[in-house]
């Protein structure tokens, strides 16, 4: 399977948890610290980390130890990746409804009124 | 968790899977027959129609059956809305990056030369 089939596997299982979402969604508006971030979800810290692991492991968020605060911020790139795919399976399947609607048009002309 | 959000729980978690996007990438180009779209994966019957299902219970295909034949189809609006959930993140991340910018150009050009 190539490296970019597992990139998107990866970005897609993060992408299905509600908890991985909210947090995407909060760094989408700035860079928050791990501390500040956890205190929005009502659950364990070690529970919120492993989240965080999966968000970082499939390149979604970065993270930055400055003295004793870890901030992470959004890494757009492989969120694009995704985006992408989605976006090209659904113009292809536009295009090709545009395709049909002027086949029938051209039918509907050629045809004896 | 409403409703939106187990949504997008599903189809990500359907798109996750490289047979699935596959599937996906094929009836992009247009509807296929189950046999048809089968026939391309290396794999039992079984196992192909589960992928099936999980991509037609998450609302991404739509199949019909016409005597013995089950066409599947694509059905966009999902896919858009997953589409749309990562656009979204994104531009605001963006739009963050651009206010930002703009303030070190200000800063830059308040400080004494």
């Amino acid at each position: 399977m190539p490296n970019h089939s597992m990139q998107l596997d990866r970005v897609f299982r993060a992408l299905a948890d509600p908890t991985r979402r909210a947090v995407l969604q909060r760094l989408s508006r700035g860079p928050a610290a791990v501390t500040a971030l956890a205190g929005r979800f009502n659950m364990a810290l070690p529970s919120f980390s492993q989240h965080l692991d999966v968000l970082e492991r499939c390149g979604l968020v970065r993270s930055r130890k400055s003295g004793r605060v870890r901030t992470c911020r959004l890494a757009p790139r492989r969120m694009k990746s995704a985006e992408r795919w989605l976006t090209r399976q659904r113009t292809l399947w536009e295009r090709r409804l545009d395709q049909l609607d002027r086949y029938l048009l051209e039918l509907k002309k050629g045809s004896p009124s």
